[in-house]
């Protein structure tokens, strides 16, 4: 078994197998590596069975799921990777060029970051997606998943390793790491001047102690305390159907909403029926204001306004007009998304203006943030900060640039 | 005296002043900043004078130096803000724009990330050009400078807040910290959710101190050991002019030579050249190979080749070739500005490809890597890490994005 060292230390020998590849070459990799998941799609599954067993009575049903491999997934897996062969190579574009009054030129190249860490959770397509995106834009990958799928990740990457030797590419540009302690974790977040882009993917606790305790450049993910804002000026049938989607139509996601936030004069008459259109499934958490126009609810508490449920729970507030919902979700937001209804269109501005998300929503449902949605092919994760990168991150926000000067002896 | 959590709160009550400002009313912004910098030279002189009172027999010569002001350097500070006007505004562009097949509009909009932190050391002028840069890019700022300049730069901000008053932009947009204790730096560094981005401008450890210990997202700026290679293909007098220009015209700023990287083939000719051109000016510290084609110069010791010494000191080293030059350079680089001169076109491509550092120079000085170079205007600083900007930052590098989607009541 290597150390971590020793594989960042062998990831920072061979990272230039991929960071200098030509399109060609990464795009056949991308092919071979596909074609390798499902042809050794019995040992992944033998992979996942071991960690399925351990998981047994140890994580809920939910957790479960997420952690089971299938011949169908396994083929889903590689169907994501085909999808990036197509897109628009992210490297080597010319960003920017200048030819100066004295000759010398100036060119901004859009160029791989060289080595991306993830650390990420129990989800084995997780592996394969980063693994995917790394290799078209160009970068070495370290991955560092999670105990529980351990031998599904470990398969999983024997299966891409195998497909990047066909194509010519090293198979040391990819590596999963196989301490999964928390030393591990701590040795990639300090790992200065060698892991150039740290993303974490999973829970709150997770991406906090990341961003906490990292010393390399890290992208904060997902956390999504979203807000849907139904104004005194809403269509009645669409804000109940914007809510109801939002809250309902995939509740474990991060682009699912978890706060309502309602105009006083819509109030009564949203509010039940938003209520009856729900049919008893969420629980709603509301404030003093907004039980009154409800059947069934409970008392928010403070905290209530703080959660990411990924559930079938809501907090509901009453609000006086725009401007006290503007605030309130500035105060509460996580900064992924939100949602404004609303047939007013100055109200609509102020509302995209002022809220500070990666994405603000105008009668829409918040359940768009996503790389597939917004036309990226897949995504490494939904950057919640506001440096480099905000929502869907693709194949372009695992680039970065550099400034190439040539001149004929010109000196300053 | 308002304590540094004081000062946070204010900006953050007052921040939307700047952040939605229009382009006309920020321009007027930086048009009272300029003038009244000049209307109030007296009062900023006489702060000026306090802290060179203080500084006799407590810094260098050369510290002092940067510390002082003339009315020339006022004024200079002044034409350093009004050549801001002129520039496109950076906030409310749309970067790009879908209308998918179902009629939702998913729009890439240009905006200010909010409240930016600046953490720097004694140079005055830094208080305004940061200031200045900040109100044009929409955002508030919170200004935190070294105590030797302190009420040098208390009279500036005084100074650009009446500025801002007249052009009906609230001067509680702009604050600089009171408390120059390393308390102050650490409430900033750690006040996430409320500063969106901190840029630290000064010395190496200041800067190394303060990518450590933040939460809040820094962009790192600054140190420079940059590098010049003579390759074998070099025209000679080509070789000494550059080579010469990156470490003499300039020695204390961060674009100048600190590493002279040389091949094997070209040393016998090129280091004399070179030793004879300097005409004693410089110290050279090189290794064996190189002591044996000079006729003064000291042996190098390791930690020769990681010093940025911002002097009259170059470190020298003989390769066997390009690989070797690229090697070194990207194990000791700061990742900044390294240049090589050749006239063999492959050799240089390969050099620009795996020479990992924000600005490779072919055939040119490295001195060039600058925000007025550069055609930006002027600077916030020279990032030398990978994630959101690299090279001269700008006042677009001072904008973030973020998605504006509409529908008409769009569901998932």
């Amino acid at each position: 078994m290597k150390t971590t060292q020793e594989l960042l230390d062998s990831l920072l020998e061979h990272k230039a197998s991929i960071n200098l590849a030509s399109s060609q070459v990464k795009n056949q990799a991308l092919a071979a590596m596909a074609n390798q998941l499902e042809a050794q799609a019995d040992a992944i599954l033998a992979g996942n069975a071991l960690d399925m067993e351990a998981a047994q009575g140890r994580i809920s049903p939910v957790m479960q799921d997420r952690l089971l491999l299938t011949k169908e997934r396994i083929e889903a897996m590689a169907a994501g990777i085909r999808v990036l062969i197509d897109l628009e190579d992210p490297v080597g574009l010319v960003l920017e060029e200048q030819v100066r009054q004295d000759g010398l030129r100036i060119q901004k190249r859009s160029i791989p970051f060289g080595l991306v860490g993830m650390i990420y959770e129990s989800r084995p397509n997780v592996t394969s997606d980063a693994a995917a995106l790394a290799i078209k834009s160009g970068n070495a990958v370290m991955l560092r998943g999670g105990k529980e799928a351990f031998h599904s990740a470990q398969a999983i990457v024997t299966a891409l390793k195998t497909g990047l030797e066909e194509a010519g590419v090293h198979p040391g540009v990819i590596e999963l790491v196989q301490d999964t302690s928390r030393a591990s974790a701590q040795e990639m977040m300090t790992a200065k001047g060698k892991i150039d882009l740290l993303v974490p993917r999973g829970g709150a606790g997770l991406i906090q102690a990341v961003v906490e305790q990292a010393t390399v450049p890290v992208i904060e993910t997902g956390t999504g305390i979203c807000h849907v804002y139904i104004d005194q000026d809403a269509d009645l049938d669409m804000a109940v159907s914007i809510a109801v989607n939002a809250k309902t139509s995939r509740p474990s996601v991060c682009n699912s909403a978890e706060v309502l936030v309602v105009h006083k004069n819509i109030a009564p008459e949203f509010l039940p029926a938003f209520e009856a259109a729900l049919e008893g499934k969420v629980e709603l958490r509301a404030d003093q204001e907004a039980q009154a126009f409800l059947k069934q609810s409970t008392q928010a508490g403070e905290q209530d306004f703080d959660t990411e449920f990924l559930d079938y729970i809501m907090a509901v507030k009453v609000v006086d007009d725009a401007q006290a919902a503007i605030a309130h979700i500035n105060e509460h937001s996580t900064g992924h998304s939100e949602a404004i209804v609303t047939d007013h269109s100055e109200t609509a501005n102020r509302f995209t203006l002022m809220v500070d998300s990666a994405a603000v929503y105008v009668n829409a449902s918040t359940r768009f943030t996503d790389g597939g949605e917004f036309g990226l092919g897949c995504e490494l994760g939904i950057s919640t900060q506001k440096m480099h990168a905000r929502g869907p991150m693709g194949l372009r926000e695992m680039t970065t640039y550099k400034y190439v000067v040539s001149g004929q002896g010109h000196v300053r």
